[in-house]
Protein backbone atom coordinates (compact mmCIF):
# COMPACT_ATOMS: atom_id res chain seq x y z
CA UNK A 1 0.00 0.00 0.00
CA UNK A 2 2.90 2.23 -0.29
CA UNK A 3 1.60 3.94 -3.70
CA UNK A 4 -1.38 5.27 -1.48
CA UNK A 5 -1.66 9.42 -1.62
CA UNK A 6 -4.85 10.88 -0.59
CA UNK A 7 -6.44 13.09 -3.33
CA UNK A 8 -5.66 16.37 -2.82
CA UNK A 9 -8.94 17.64 -3.13
CA UNK A 10 -9.97 15.27 -0.30
CA UNK A 11 -7.03 16.61 1.47
CA UNK A 12 -7.76 20.34 1.56
CA UNK A 13 -11.28 19.42 2.70
CA UNK A 14 -10.86 17.29 5.31
CA UNK A 15 -9.24 16.64 8.73
CA UNK A 16 -7.54 13.99 9.21
CA UNK A 17 -9.31 11.53 12.15
CA UNK A 18 -8.20 8.19 12.12
CA UNK A 19 -6.25 5.26 10.67
CA UNK A 20 -8.51 2.14 10.80
CA UNK A 21 -7.50 -1.71 9.24
CA UNK A 22 -8.15 -0.55 5.67
CA UNK A 23 -9.96 3.06 5.57
CA UNK A 24 -8.41 6.37 6.60
CA UNK A 25 -10.81 8.61 8.39
CA UNK A 26 -11.65 11.85 7.51
CA UNK A 27 -13.79 14.95 9.04
CA UNK A 28 -15.17 17.25 6.47
CA UNK A 29 -14.44 21.11 7.08
CA UNK A 30 -17.92 21.83 6.85
CA UNK A 31 -19.60 22.86 10.32
CA UNK A 32 -22.79 22.59 8.72
CA UNK A 33 -23.33 18.72 8.98
CA UNK A 34 -21.00 16.24 11.35
CA UNK A 35 -19.77 14.41 7.91
CA UNK A 36 -17.09 11.65 7.91
CA UNK A 37 -15.35 10.76 4.61
CA UNK A 38 -13.56 6.72 4.50
CA UNK A 39 -10.71 6.25 1.98
CA UNK A 40 -9.36 2.59 1.44
CA UNK A 41 -5.81 2.80 1.42
CA UNK A 42 -5.61 1.09 -2.05
CA UNK A 43 -4.02 3.08 -5.05
CA UNK A 44 -6.17 3.27 -8.25
CA UNK A 45 -9.62 1.60 -6.00
CA UNK A 46 -12.66 3.48 -7.45
CA UNK A 47 -15.34 1.25 -7.26
CA UNK A 48 -16.50 -1.08 -4.36
CA UNK A 49 -16.94 -3.50 -6.47
CA UNK A 50 -13.76 -3.81 -7.76
CA UNK A 51 -12.13 -4.36 -4.47
CA UNK A 52 -11.28 -7.98 -3.68
CA UNK A 53 -14.20 -9.65 -0.93
CA UNK A 54 -11.95 -9.16 2.06
CA UNK A 55 -11.37 -5.57 1.39
CA UNK A 56 -15.01 -5.12 0.48
CA UNK A 57 -16.04 -6.70 3.53
CA UNK A 58 -13.65 -4.48 5.70
CA UNK A 59 -14.88 -1.73 4.15
CA UNK A 60 -18.95 -2.65 5.01
CA UNK A 61 -17.64 -2.64 8.51
CA UNK A 62 -15.48 0.46 8.58
CA UNK A 63 -18.67 2.10 7.41
CA UNK A 64 -20.58 0.82 10.26
CA UNK A 65 -18.23 2.00 12.65
CA UNK A 66 -17.69 5.48 11.42
CA UNK A 67 -21.56 5.26 11.48
CA UNK A 68 -21.81 4.46 14.75
CA UNK A 69 -19.10 6.84 15.98
CA UNK A 70 -21.56 10.01 14.79
CA UNK A 71 -24.66 8.26 15.97
CA UNK A 72 -22.70 8.17 19.32
CA UNK A 73 -21.46 12.00 19.25
CA UNK A 74 -24.28 13.62 17.64
CA UNK A 75 -27.76 14.40 17.92
CA UNK A 76 -29.42 13.03 14.34
CA UNK A 77 -32.29 11.70 12.81
CA UNK A 78 -31.43 9.63 9.73
CA UNK A 79 -27.55 8.70 8.36
CA UNK A 80 -26.86 9.13 5.03
CA UNK A 81 -24.13 7.01 3.23
CA UNK A 82 -22.94 7.22 -0.21
CA UNK A 83 -20.28 6.18 -2.45
CA UNK A 84 -20.62 8.62 -5.55
CA UNK A 85 -17.02 10.22 -7.02
CA UNK A 86 -17.95 11.56 -9.60
CA UNK A 87 -15.81 14.69 -9.49
CA UNK A 88 -13.09 13.52 -6.79
CA UNK A 89 -12.17 9.63 -8.54
CA UNK A 90 -10.33 8.21 -5.79
CA UNK A 91 -12.53 5.58 -3.87
CA UNK A 92 -14.18 7.13 -0.71
CA UNK A 93 -17.60 7.02 0.77
CA UNK A 94 -19.44 9.47 2.65
CA UNK A 95 -21.22 9.26 6.12
CA UNK A 96 -22.99 12.15 7.17
CA UNK A 97 -25.29 12.81 10.42
CA UNK A 98 -28.49 14.51 9.16
CA UNK A 99 -31.14 16.53 11.27
CA UNK A 100 -34.37 17.76 10.52
CA UNK A 101 -33.18 21.26 11.13
CA UNK A 102 -30.14 21.15 9.13
CA UNK A 103 -30.15 23.73 6.01
CA UNK A 104 -30.10 20.99 3.26
CA UNK A 105 -32.72 18.81 4.54
CA UNK A 106 -34.69 16.77 3.64
CA UNK A 107 -32.01 16.47 0.83
CA UNK A 108 -29.05 15.33 0.18
CA UNK A 109 -25.85 17.16 1.29
CA UNK A 110 -23.66 16.73 -1.67
CA UNK A 111 -23.79 19.57 -4.15
CA UNK A 112 -25.58 21.34 -1.45
CA UNK A 113 -24.36 25.27 -0.94
CA UNK A 114 -20.66 26.01 0.23
CA UNK A 115 -19.28 24.62 3.25
CA UNK A 116 -18.96 26.26 6.45
CA UNK A 117 -15.57 25.27 8.03
CA UNK A 118 -14.91 25.03 11.47
CA UNK A 119 -13.29 27.22 14.01
CA UNK A 120 -9.76 25.77 14.82
CA UNK A 121 -10.50 24.81 18.35
CA UNK A 122 -13.80 23.20 16.91
CA UNK A 123 -12.19 20.81 14.69
CA UNK A 124 -9.51 20.30 16.92
CA UNK A 125 -12.20 19.03 19.49
CA UNK A 126 -14.09 17.10 17.12
CA UNK A 127 -11.32 15.29 15.82
CA UNK A 128 -9.87 14.31 19.44
CA UNK A 129 -13.27 12.98 20.68
CA UNK A 130 -13.59 11.00 17.24
CA UNK A 131 -10.39 9.58 17.82
CA UNK A 132 -11.39 8.66 21.20
CA UNK A 133 -14.89 6.68 19.82
CA UNK A 134 -13.13 5.19 16.65
CA UNK A 135 -10.18 3.65 18.99
CA UNK A 136 -12.70 2.34 21.61
CA UNK A 137 -13.79 -0.04 19.06
CA UNK B 1 -40.58 -11.61 7.22
CA UNK B 2 -44.71 -11.45 6.79
CA UNK B 3 -44.91 -8.12 8.20
CA UNK B 4 -42.87 -6.63 5.29
CA UNK B 5 -45.11 -4.40 3.25
CA UNK B 6 -43.20 -1.84 0.49
CA UNK B 7 -43.60 1.71 0.75
CA UNK B 8 -46.22 2.79 -0.95
CA UNK B 9 -43.89 5.70 -2.68
CA UNK B 10 -41.30 3.30 -3.62
CA UNK B 11 -43.87 1.36 -4.90
CA UNK B 12 -45.29 3.88 -7.04
CA UNK B 13 -42.06 5.64 -8.27
CA UNK B 14 -40.68 2.18 -9.24
CA UNK B 15 -40.86 -1.32 -11.22
CA UNK B 16 -40.87 -4.97 -9.32
CA UNK B 17 -37.56 -7.00 -10.99
CA UNK B 18 -36.46 -9.83 -8.40
CA UNK B 19 -36.41 -11.08 -5.10
CA UNK B 20 -32.72 -11.64 -3.95
CA UNK B 21 -32.27 -13.21 -0.50
CA UNK B 22 -32.74 -10.47 2.13
CA UNK B 23 -33.90 -7.36 -0.20
CA UNK B 24 -36.22 -6.59 -3.24
CA UNK B 25 -34.72 -5.08 -6.14
CA UNK B 26 -36.62 -2.08 -7.76
CA UNK B 27 -35.86 -0.04 -10.86
CA UNK B 28 -36.82 3.21 -10.40
CA UNK B 29 -39.14 4.21 -13.43
CA UNK B 30 -37.09 7.31 -14.82
CA UNK B 31 -34.97 7.04 -18.06
CA UNK B 32 -32.58 9.72 -17.41
CA UNK B 33 -30.92 6.85 -15.31
CA UNK B 34 -30.44 3.07 -15.12
CA UNK B 35 -31.25 2.91 -10.84
CA UNK B 36 -31.92 0.42 -8.92
CA UNK B 37 -33.01 0.28 -5.46
CA UNK B 38 -32.76 -2.77 -2.87
CA UNK B 39 -34.72 -2.49 0.07
CA UNK B 40 -34.35 -5.62 2.65
CA UNK B 41 -37.55 -7.34 3.48
CA UNK B 42 -37.48 -6.53 7.25
CA UNK B 43 -39.99 -4.83 9.29
CA UNK B 44 -39.42 -1.09 10.59
CA UNK B 45 -35.70 -1.38 9.27
CA UNK B 46 -34.30 1.92 8.85
CA UNK B 47 -30.70 1.83 9.01
CA UNK B 48 -27.92 -0.46 8.21
CA UNK B 49 -26.01 -0.66 11.30
CA UNK B 50 -29.11 -1.96 13.40
CA UNK B 51 -29.60 -4.88 11.25
CA UNK B 52 -28.14 -7.93 12.24
CA UNK B 53 -24.80 -8.77 11.75
CA UNK B 54 -25.98 -11.62 9.12
CA UNK B 55 -28.41 -9.22 7.25
CA UNK B 56 -25.61 -6.21 7.31
CA UNK B 57 -23.25 -8.92 5.11
CA UNK B 58 -26.08 -10.05 2.78
CA UNK B 59 -27.15 -6.45 2.14
CA UNK B 60 -23.59 -5.46 1.14
CA UNK B 61 -23.42 -8.64 -0.97
CA UNK B 62 -27.07 -7.43 -3.35
CA UNK B 63 -25.38 -3.87 -3.02
CA UNK B 64 -22.84 -5.92 -5.14
CA UNK B 65 -24.94 -7.86 -6.97
CA UNK B 66 -27.41 -4.98 -8.43
CA UNK B 67 -23.96 -2.63 -8.96
CA UNK B 68 -22.34 -6.00 -10.74
CA UNK B 69 -25.66 -6.23 -13.14
CA UNK B 70 -26.08 -2.68 -13.98
CA UNK B 71 -22.29 -2.41 -15.24
CA UNK B 72 -22.83 -5.79 -17.22
CA UNK B 73 -26.20 -3.99 -18.87
CA UNK B 74 -25.71 -0.08 -19.11
CA UNK B 75 -22.54 2.07 -20.37
CA UNK B 76 -21.40 3.77 -17.28
CA UNK B 77 -18.26 6.04 -15.93
CA UNK B 78 -19.16 5.69 -12.04
CA UNK B 79 -21.46 4.12 -10.37
CA UNK B 80 -23.11 6.19 -7.23
CA UNK B 81 -24.44 4.30 -4.37
CA UNK B 82 -26.48 6.11 -1.42
CA UNK B 83 -28.33 4.72 1.67
CA UNK B 84 -30.81 7.84 2.73
CA UNK B 85 -34.05 7.36 3.16
CA UNK B 86 -34.54 11.21 4.48
CA UNK B 87 -37.99 11.54 2.92
CA UNK B 88 -38.77 7.41 2.70
CA UNK B 89 -38.39 5.81 6.02
CA UNK B 90 -38.45 2.24 5.11
CA UNK B 91 -34.76 0.98 4.30
CA UNK B 92 -33.65 1.97 0.73
CA UNK B 93 -30.72 1.35 -1.20
CA UNK B 94 -29.70 2.90 -4.55
CA UNK B 95 -27.43 2.00 -7.07
CA UNK B 96 -26.92 4.05 -10.18
CA UNK B 97 -25.28 3.91 -13.39
CA UNK B 98 -24.04 7.59 -14.24
CA UNK B 99 -22.44 9.08 -17.62
CA UNK B 100 -20.41 12.11 -17.95
CA UNK B 101 -23.27 12.81 -20.30
CA UNK B 102 -26.04 12.14 -18.01
CA UNK B 103 -28.32 15.18 -17.20
CA UNK B 104 -27.32 15.25 -13.68
CA UNK B 105 -23.56 15.09 -14.13
CA UNK B 106 -21.42 15.33 -11.97
CA UNK B 107 -24.23 16.41 -9.48
CA UNK B 108 -26.13 13.38 -7.81
CA UNK B 109 -29.75 12.24 -9.13
CA UNK B 110 -31.32 12.38 -5.87
CA UNK B 111 -33.48 15.33 -5.58
CA UNK B 112 -32.23 16.57 -9.49
CA UNK B 113 -35.27 17.31 -11.57
CA UNK B 114 -38.07 14.85 -12.32
CA UNK B 115 -38.34 11.64 -13.59
CA UNK B 116 -38.92 10.70 -16.90
CA UNK B 117 -40.85 7.36 -17.25
CA UNK B 118 -40.56 4.62 -19.50
CA UNK B 119 -42.11 3.71 -22.14
CA UNK B 120 -44.30 0.41 -21.09
CA UNK B 121 -42.43 -1.68 -23.67
CA UNK B 122 -38.97 0.02 -22.69
CA UNK B 123 -39.79 -0.49 -18.92
CA UNK B 124 -40.51 -4.32 -19.49
CA UNK B 125 -37.47 -5.20 -21.45
CA UNK B 126 -35.36 -3.84 -19.02
CA UNK B 127 -36.59 -5.25 -16.09
CA UNK B 128 -36.59 -8.82 -18.08
CA UNK B 129 -32.75 -8.03 -18.51
CA UNK B 130 -32.39 -7.50 -15.09
CA UNK B 131 -34.37 -10.33 -14.04
CA UNK B 132 -31.85 -12.54 -16.73
CA UNK B 133 -28.69 -11.01 -15.05
CA UNK B 134 -29.57 -11.08 -11.75
CA UNK B 135 -30.94 -14.70 -11.36
CA UNK B 136 -27.62 -16.10 -13.21
CA UNK B 137 -25.83 -14.37 -9.89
Amino acid sequence: MTDFALHPRLAADTFAVAELSLSRVLLMNDNRFPWLVLVPRLPEAREIIDLAPANRLLLAEEIDLAAAALRELYPLDKLNIGAIGNIVEQLHVHIVARQKIDPAWPGVVWGFGTAIPYATADAQTRVARLQAVLSRQ
